[in-house]
């Protein structure tokens, strides 16, 4: 297992969730040294578990292409390797990103019909948490991907904030019809011509995010990269700034003190712990990734996100949904070529 | 004159420029029935003030094209004639953004060795206000504008933020060298190879805008302006759970009784009237954007911006440095072509 805090973190998250649910059993991947000892003081979450040694780890240093090369007796590689050879339902690392991202997508696979598995994530809004996609694992998308990804937002939004018909919204720089580049206009006129979305928005700005203006936020990794990390910056500032000016005087800092449990709840809304748990959608297989700094109910938030996604079975809704669009493009003439100016 | 709270706001703003400053003179363009009763109770402004009646309008919902093609007697198009022929140093609008965008790029056009204008602004950071740029003019960019934004942005921040050597950072989906695409990847290596900007940082990303690490961060329209506004969703959003928590209780409304100049400071620091003022830079001749919906006191920073730019002559320091920099440029051999795969 990996993660800043592994693994100690990991074995207290896990801990949480053999308390909190009875259809859950685990493979522990790991340090025999490090985690036997640790995983001995917790009795619920050993009698529900199978620890598997191993030898190797990989760091946050190490390069995805080493890791997809060598590495053979690490966790992270022994733990989806349980999920490819159906041991396991699913898995979750705090570990390094890319090399996780790089041996999932080499060692599961994508599913039928899915071109690129993107980084998925809740983010917070007034009107509550967004799903958010992708975060990170696609520099460049085609109008395809860009439907994959609604397709996979919107399964996801149903499991994770258990809707019934999320809307989805494309990130651009304006809502107008004819604003943004190539690919954002020919997804949006596929979205339109196919209506392989039930409740499909159209173009958002940046701001609409934190409005809650859509349930599910879909953009290439770039921008979805850049912008939750613009998000989690702003949030930052904000409360350097609120911490400075409570600071300055008696009165603030009174204020401050009756205030207390009205600024713990705007951190609470914020916590990025609870938004913790970023799937690998699009893959033959569950994996989720954890934030590597997440604390323990983080890590259990992560688990909880996976478990939700085996118990709900979201592959196989994924894979309907794209079966049906399939057939929609088919039937539909009025469509250009999918791939504007070459850019894949 | 344009903008939500024209032409009130516009001339209030101007009136507070006349009596802080005596170097700068204005011409008003507008509506002779709005405009003129105003202008007279403003004495000290109406003496350093010429006004030209104009009589057609370009509102919010012009299109740009139809804004080239006619309209041409509208105020926006007359002030920015009076900079092409040489008759103002500089035009300020809060007018259609679009439309006042295509009209000073046709009208003044860009500067020698400019391929493509950008709009550029300031930002809050944990170290002070910082340089922007493009925040949404181009949607597709190369790796040749990537470095005319950085020398353009580190020209403006010499002279808005009086740097001596401001820094300059990449907006990326990562820190590493070899994050990103292929335009992020040459404009990086074209940066390090003529070494151009004596104070070239590297990568940075979405956090980093708000850490201040950088004081010019360089993004193409498309990531500048949807992080831009993530930046105004977010900290709304904060603003929003802050106001909910803090009304929760009986405590907790003392608390923010006795801790409202706290909330006031924090409220302006992120003023955005703080940080209104968006120039195009690249053009032959100033044009700054005034946020449409802005204050008295954010025109009044618009104005004094241009200003600034004026007195400081910040298009003879751009040139110069272009200059520098294709000459850097035809020297340097180990450099590919900097238009990868035809994205332009």
């Amino acid at each position: 297992m990996g993660g800043d805090q592994a693994p100690h973190v990991v074995i207290e998250g896990l801990s949480r969730v053999a308390q909190d649910f009875t259809d859950v059993t685990f493979q522990i991947y790991g340090s025999e040294a490090e985690v036997l000892p640790l995983l001995k003081a917790h009795l619920k979450l050993q009698s529900i578990s199978t620890f598997i040694p191993t030898t190797e780890i990989i760091t946050a240093d190490t390069k995805p292409s080493a890791a997809v090369r060598g590495f053979k007796d690490s966790s992270m590689r022994q733990a989806i390797m349980a999920v490819r050879e159906e041991r396991a339902d699913g898995v979750v690392s705090a570990g390094n990103t890319g090399a996780y991202m790089a041996l999932a997508k080499i060692l599961l696979g994508t599913l039928e019909g899915i071109d690129r598995p993107a980084i998925t994530g809740l983010v917070p809004s007034i009107a509550g948490p967004k799903v958010m996609l992708d975060l990170g694992a696609n520099v460049d998308v085609n109008p395809q991907n860009i439907i994959e990804f609604s397709l996979m937002g919107v399964a996801f939004a149903k499991i994770v904030l258990n809707l019934t018909n999320p809307s989805v919204g494309l990130l651009n720089i304006g809502s107008e019809e004819l604003k943004g580049n190539a690919v954002l206009q020919v997804a949006q006129q596929m979205l339109r011509s196919t209506k392989c979305l039930e409740n499909y928005y159209g173009f958002i700005e940046g701001d609409d995010i934190s409005k809650g203006t859509v349930d599910v936020i879909i953009a290439d990794g770039f921008m979805g990269n850049i912008s939750l990390k613009t998000m989690e910056g702003t949030a930052r500032l904000m409360t350097y700034f609120l911490r400075q000016a409570l600071d300055q005087s008696f009165l603030s800092k009174v204020g401050a003190l009756l205030a207390k449990p009205a600024l713990r709840y705007v951190k609470n809304k914020l916590d990025p712990s609870k938004y913790n748990g970023a799937p690998f959608l699009g893959l033959k297989g569950i994996a989720v990734k954890s934030h590597g700094g997440t604390d323990t109910s983080g890590f259990y938030n992560a688990v909880t996100v996976a478990a939700d996604m085996i118990r709900k079975n979201i592959n196989q809704n994924i894979s309907a949904m794209i079966l049906e669009f399939s057939q929609k493009l088919k039937e539909d003439e009025t469509l250009p070529d999918s791939n504007p100016g070459g850019v894949a």
